[in-house]
């Protein structure tokens, strides 16, 4: 039996009540600990393995040492018709973005289109998370973050000065699941580094170099060399372009300012994040679009195939997937991960998951 | 001498002059030809070389052929604070564009955030030409196109359905160069496709592959095979989203309903482009961002280089280079392109370049 057989299924009610309990332990209020519970479990929900319940322990160890706060005034600091800012007074991220997302929903529906951002957020999880909030009440959703360690250089240097910042992309459909493209302008996310790492397991090469520029595929070996970006100085630009729009802009870290949050504790990471809602109805008849989108669907997935694979597949199609059979059938939570939320559950004297 | 070298050195006020020589003599109003002339122009200055005078003779054959409106009424056909749709009633892309990034800029103005698409467009050049106008006016440009012809499958087909759909963010600095972003979805741009088959020269490795998904080197037998996207499904993912904002929101072509207007010189191929314009002081301070741009600059400059590299460049930097080049020296016009030119100038019965 292998150890991806032997994860066990845990129900995304079961996950989200175990993550609330331990936010609860350490003291974040009750509504909070429900919302950072609830877009943690709809991480896992949603097969993004290193950014939920995967995150927990570091974020309780965070918390305890005093480097989030748990009584935070997030509010508007700036605001136009057409953009707002947030100042997220370091709450939890999930927090930042929730709010994030849900202005720029209401104020999209009026403008059109809106663009929040926010300097003074954390960690949020999965990007694609925030980008369904606006798709949830028929919009398009769009967020790009600044990453929460640098694990890049600058294309042809070796100083990690940039994050993996990516970028997610919700878009309705009618009767097929919504596109939602969710991708680090890496070639892999640090997180899935970290989770062969846990596992033991390697990572392909193309993934990651050393410092001289040779292939690096052993995980553990991670602090030695630095994340490759997608079609090298293209994907170098497109992130640090992100970086500047989801940071500067914000008047959150970038660059040198970075917060390493697994490294430091402590200090305020000055996250900094945007999300943007598009009101479909300001352009066009969103039936009409939702029909133009099935039509991509239908389009792409019975054209002809390139020797050697198998289908074609569409952004978010293998998350459909996944999030279908994961809220059936539960959560896998991988025996390394298992062992760990015991610990924690038994350092916090909360129920166990 | 090689072809490199035999290039001659025209300056931009007469290649300017003489573009709008050429629109002027098939009809094009005069003002409307100098606006698209003095936009070419500038994309050679920028050595957007398969993107300015290089596109010409292909411009004037499908004007003569009925394909473009010489005489649209480019208008708002719909309009909220945040945003606004062109209908470009099938004018010159150019025309289309530098009025929807004039009209995000000074919406932005008011909204803070401003995201401007049309339909009904046409081919308009490279992309940094449009969202280099909001920067103009100090603020910070974003700009998205469905290509004019598709030269890509989605990831594992062999069905040209996508296009290049190219990105462009253009950044203020204090004392340093604006930073700018110009970018396909595919490793290569398929105008840098056709300058090297024109020139007789051969493509590396990686920029395309056949319809068997080995490796194509030889630009003229580009029919045979398609461009490769920038980090394998994460560029198609990304070309795929930017296609579906830039064409189906604003009611322009995406997917089998492109026109390949190289091949097609008279169907109206309803181009969809997008121009974002961001008013940086409704987030920040201007000037403490753009110094923030300065400290990106110097950073990244002066940080350690990996082995087997000389320098480390900025977005933008090699183009501000060139253009500095092109504009004391003047843009080098390859000889194959002049004497495409020369012919034209005969054609045309106007004063050669």
């Amino acid at each position: 039996m292998t150890e991806e057989t032997a994860a066990r299924r845990v129900r995304v009610e079961r996950l989200s009540g175990f993550i609330e309990r331990a936010f609860t332990a350490v003291g974040m209020p009750a509504e909070d600990a429900r919302t950072v519970a609830s877009l943690m479990a709809e991480a896992d929900a949603l097969g993004s393995e290193g950014h939920g319940v995967f995150r927990l322990p570091q974020y309780v160890k965070r918390i305890r040492a005093g480097g989030v706060n748990l009584r935070p005034d997030i509010r508007i600091e700036r605001e136009r018709a057409g953009m707002a800012l947030l100042d997220g007074d370091n709450a939890m991220g999930h927090l930042v973005m929730h709010r994030a997302a849900g202005l720029a929903t209401r104020k999209a529906a009026e403008a059109g289109v809106a663009w929040v951002g926010a300097h003074g957020s954390n960690h949020a999880g999965p990007a694609s998370l925030y980008a369904r909030i606006p798709l949830r009440h028929g919009m398009i959703g769009l967020y790009v973050a600044v990453g929460n360690a640098n694990h890049l250089p600058p294309w042809g240097g070796t100083e990690l000065l940039l994050s993996t910042n990516p970028i997610a992309i919700a878009v309705p459909a009618a009767s097929r699941p919504p596109l939602v493209l969710d991708m680090a302008t890496t070639v892999a996310a640090y997180g899935k580094v970290k989770t062969r790492a846990q596992r033991g397991e390697t990572m392909p090469e193309g993934w990651m170099i050393d410092r001289q520029g040779r292939p690096l595929t052993d995980p553990r070996r991670a602090d030695e060399g630095f994340l490759l970006p997608i079609g090298g100085y293209k994907g170098y630009g497109l992130g640090l372009m992100f970086g500047i729009l989801a940071g500067i802009l914000n008047g959150a870290a970038f660059g040198r300012d970075t917060i390493d949050f697994n490294a430091d504790l402590v200090s305020a990471t000055n996250t900094g994040q945007f999300v943007v809602a598009i009101d479909i109805g300001a352009f066009i008849d969103p039936d009409a679009f939702k029909r133009q989108i099935d039509i991509v669907w239908d389009t792409m997935k019975s054209s002809p195939l390139l020797p050697g694979f198998e289908e074609i597949r569409l952004p978010g199609e293998r998350t459909h997937h996944i999030e279908q059979d994961n809220r059936a059938q539960g959560v896998p939570i991988h025996p390394a991960l298992d062992r760990s939320l015991a610990d924690l559950a038994a350092d916090l004297a909360i129920e166990p998951l």
